[in-house]
């Protein structure tokens, strides 16, 4: 019988909130219908909590049996990704008695097949996915999934400084002030623009459902347009002009997707939390900019007036 | 006169929990009692929220106030860096009359001086230094300093499998039981070991203060040893054979550094929060090992009976 | 007809090395015989020169080129990583008939299956895999695999200190020298241990061919012992015990990368070019450490005197 | 007298191609005349040879040698980079006897101040810079010295085709072909832009010496336009709208800077070899566009007919 240090009580009788293994890489298959299943190459970090009355349990070597969790779920595809979490937590529960806690962070990079805007070649596209999931012994539960899409986003504010000067050179030319208006507002004027990351969560509960799907669909539509790894010269013509018509700042994109979270889950309960942030990598600056929301369905219902 | 977007209503009266730049890069000096100030090179993320009620105002021009803020409060040395964040999160408040609440969150890289334990050769290292401070338009304030420092883990657990096996191994070679277990509990026997990470961080109040040195201390005393740059043959001996009588599990590493804070800090309120994590990057697995703690100071002198 | 810059003469006449485009992420497929092919996500680099003699042709527009050759090779499982990455330059020479040499650099996680070494846990593993491919407008050709494993490394100098000493204290507490050296010898003698990453790579030709699973052996061979994502106590035990048999410096990994790669392909030409790298992340110290050699066989075997 | 592994004889007899440390910190500071010294946080990563013919040495117990070297070389501001770096190397040669080379490549960031372009705000910007120096037993010498520095580039081919279908809107509102074409190109009309890395790099010799400064002039006039961390509305409008009367493909950017590099450095000997890179961080894409030259002066001034 090998000796086994971790059941020695601990020197300092303090308890532990999170105890655990980070970056724990496994190959993970989601079914789909009438498809093949998805791949994903999923990084795990878990942990479980050691109460402070559980003076003499030391986890160290239960990490084998949180792996072999990992292990016997990831062999075979699961339905979704919060499926595969939460049975995750509860096997960490009944393997750790002395935990009334435990939690796993899951993220994935999902690789999507997608068609450009105008000639519609096929190209993929790197979205990264998570979830979280968090079980306490009493039975509380608490499981988010969220993604991050690309996109492109143009500064408004820029624009309508470029316009007004460019007004000003069509009146220089001779222009009447109404014409030269006239004449900015129909034409895709300059304004910088640069590549942005769109980040939705949502809460998921017993009663309430919510996929990753709907979110990517959600994250897509709060930037200025998508952006593609092939793009014919049609398809970027496209992206540049369409993108220059629909100019936003980090707040618009968060204000946007908050919106469409609404509408898309109108049977969501208020008490679901929903985490927003949009992130730019500034053309014009070394720094980023960004934008957050959290908030409950229930005070974003409020706030938008429904 | 320029035209400003940002004055305008947003389309979605969504208020936002955060907007801001993250990764702005700046020269801070900090002043040091008899001695040349400390360089740091810091990186910033500031952040203000933008109310519900306020639907009409953007932030995005307002970057260049920020960014004002932290030049002027840098071109000189400041007497600590939670002085400097504070000041900047009033600044922030005083520029942005909509926001109900300012933060910036500041990390650098110190390079210290110091010895090797045995030949006292001159030695650098760099240490990780952390300060968080939020301020609310109510006058609530809420200000963390913090550090990450490096060392070498010893497993304890697998240094005990080591000592059983070497046990037979002597009994095997005809050593007597009681004399076998007396040899190998006096020699440094083998186990694995690694760098560890092991971080701290503290609230302070206009009552209560402490300082980077002493987190460091307090940081540096939960690891199985120290760790330097150059090390002699002499010391890197007294390095390996004092981690091998000084095994720490990360729950060990945790508790050790709850336990030296409420000491070193006895004149602390009861509401202070701390936070202790360890991390090591295993030399066994491909993934890392973490424990963590946050707590109030009450909470702990609470579980510790004191 | 949409304009086309790219046609236009350069203001400033002259040549490119390589022009193309880094972190292009795709799912491949590789056959197996008789099993599920394996599943990579790679990032492709790929490049194209612009010589100075082709003045007016701008490569931009023709990413969606590069791009849709990596999509249509990619959509089916390729028999080995070599076959897809000489495709993807043969392609790229085809559509670019101005560049004299095209260029890709795969890189791609493995996730391998494996079992503990005691209690023979099933456990995965993270294996780097790469491949370069070039290809000149006359037919020379430049290919080459490459792996990139962790294990666990143990110091031989801090093992051989540490022992000294322990002699010197079973001396001081009265046993006989010789007796002392032959308990320290027989015993498991402490050491720093670490993390080590151990690369190799080759370079195949049309008559010398080496796999991704041959190169996995020969790097994995290089260091102290292999580690583990799930070890029981059993495991960890061997694990330890056996890495402290085996001491290794960098130099040591490769040297013995080397020799394995001699040994493994006895009928490889001898201008084949190869590079073994290891390096360790020290757990006594903040920085790594490292070890590397390129050469070709004939080098190697002429060293090595065979 | 403790044990020395290293001086050993190697089991397998094949000489390294480079031994040594990697990511080494150190405060490094650079003289100024008549201004406060530069204070750069630098990493270095430092190599020795150990060849074939010194089967019995090893070098890890000598990275005591290397850092006290950058110690003893770091504690007072050097005059340049490059007169540091050449040192590290030539003490490395004199510490190892056995080797025939000896090399060392360090980074920094530089926090450099400037004003922006309108308003003429002070602000601070981040560069990027690398020096690396290798020098063999019998003499010779190879040093470089390189920056990298950010901007904002604006792409020629998708402003063009914007401009075609902008022509058009103006003829379907009734404009003549001309007059439309005279109005759209006065205009700053919309292209996608982004976050552009150019760097340029050295050879310096006993005879030819070229600066940071320099070099840093260079690399910045390759792009559309420079960024800055502040901008006030009417700096903002001046970049975006000189960057838009600027547009530049990476195939451009490195093109200019060969081109300032020759004309900048009208003495260099022809055999001074350079590389420029470009990397744009592209908006419509996830992937970057990269071009790259590497070439002699002498190679440079024939392609461009000086």
């Amino acid at each position: 019988m090998l000796p086994d240090v971790q059941l020695l009580r601990p020197e300092v009788p303090i308890g532990l909130s999170r105890v655990g293994a980070t970056g724990i890489k496994k190959l993970v298959q989601v079914e789909r219908k009438e498809k093949r299943p998805i791949i994903l190459i999923s990084t795990f970090d878990i942990f479980v909590d050691l109460p402070s009355d559980r003076k003499g349990v030391n986890l160290s070597r239960n990490f084998e049996a949180i792996d072999e969790v990992i292990e016997s779920l990831t062999s075979r595809p699961v339905k979704n990704v919060e499926e595969l979490n939460i049975k995750i937590v509860e096997n960490l529960l009944n393997r750790h008695e002395y935990a009334t806690k435990a939690e796993v962070i899951m993220t994935s990079e999902l690789i999507m097949r997608k068609k450009t805007p105008t000639t519609k070649q096929k190209t993929q596209e790197v979205v990264k996915i998570f979830c979280e999931a968090k079980k306490w012994r009493n039975g509380k539960k608490l499981v988010f999934i969220g993604v991050e899409v690309s996109g492109i986003t143009a500064c408004p504010c820029a624009q309508e400084l470029v316009r007004a000067k460019a007004i000003e050179e069509l009146v220089a030319m001779g222009y009447d002030r109404n014409e030269a208006e006239k004449i900015v507002n129909s034409l895709p004027i300059a304004t910088h623009n640069q590549r942005g990351r769109a980040s939705a969560k949502i809460q998921l509960t017993d009663e309430f459902t919510a996929s990753i799907d709907q979110l990517i669909e959600i994250a897509k539509s709060s930037m200025s347009y998508d952006i593609y790894e092939i793009l014919k010269r049609e398809d970027e013509l496209e992206v540049v002009y369409k993108a220059h018509q629909n100019p936003r700042f980090v707040e618009d994109s968060v204000r946007i997707m908050a919106k469409a979270t609404i509408e898309k889950f109108r049977d969501a309960p208020n008490s679901i939390v929903v985490m927003f942030r949009q992130e730019n990598e500034e053309s014009i600056h070394q720094h980023n900019v960004i934008a957050e929301r959290v908030a409950t369905i229930g005070e974003l219902r409020n706030e938008i007036g429904e």
